[in-house]
């Protein structure tokens, strides 16, 4: 399953603990696009995003974000991921 | 310990061999700056890099990559993680 990486930008700082409730909602709702999302960094202060995500597609991906929050990445990026 | 997660955007595309090298040369130099590189995730394509860290600070991620091979990120985020 390809792998994605999005990236928000907010106007705002943004705490973990509203994050947190996002991802729960993505956790509901992406199970019918067939996607996961894995795990998310936050920079609070700065209000910047980021999300890892298995899913078909990028649009798939997104339509998650869109149905469970309606916060949509300002960018995706199809990634490998290496350690 | 902070937790860093840096951008690099290349101009051109890359291989996740050549970022696996340079990741390398990372873990090679990163103890006596007191930093830890854990993951990274690579836009092949699009030449977009995402390095995670540990480290005491931002600078002192940046001097690792600097000392290992010279590619050091656009932007650099101090983060939390989520799961």
């Amino acid at each position: 399953m390809p792998l994605f990486m999005d990236v928000h930008r907010l106007d705002d700082s943004v705490t973990i603990d509203d994050v947190a409730k996002a991802h729960m909602a993505d956790l509901q709702h992406q199970d019918k696009y067939d996607v996961k999302y894995l795990r998310y960094w936050v920079d609070e202060a700065g209000g910047t995003i980021f999300c890892l995500a298995e899913a078909p597609s990028s649009d798939a991906a997104a339509t998650v974000h869109r149905e469970a929050h309606g916060l949509v990445a300002q960018d995706i990026f199809e990634v490998k991921e290496g350690s």
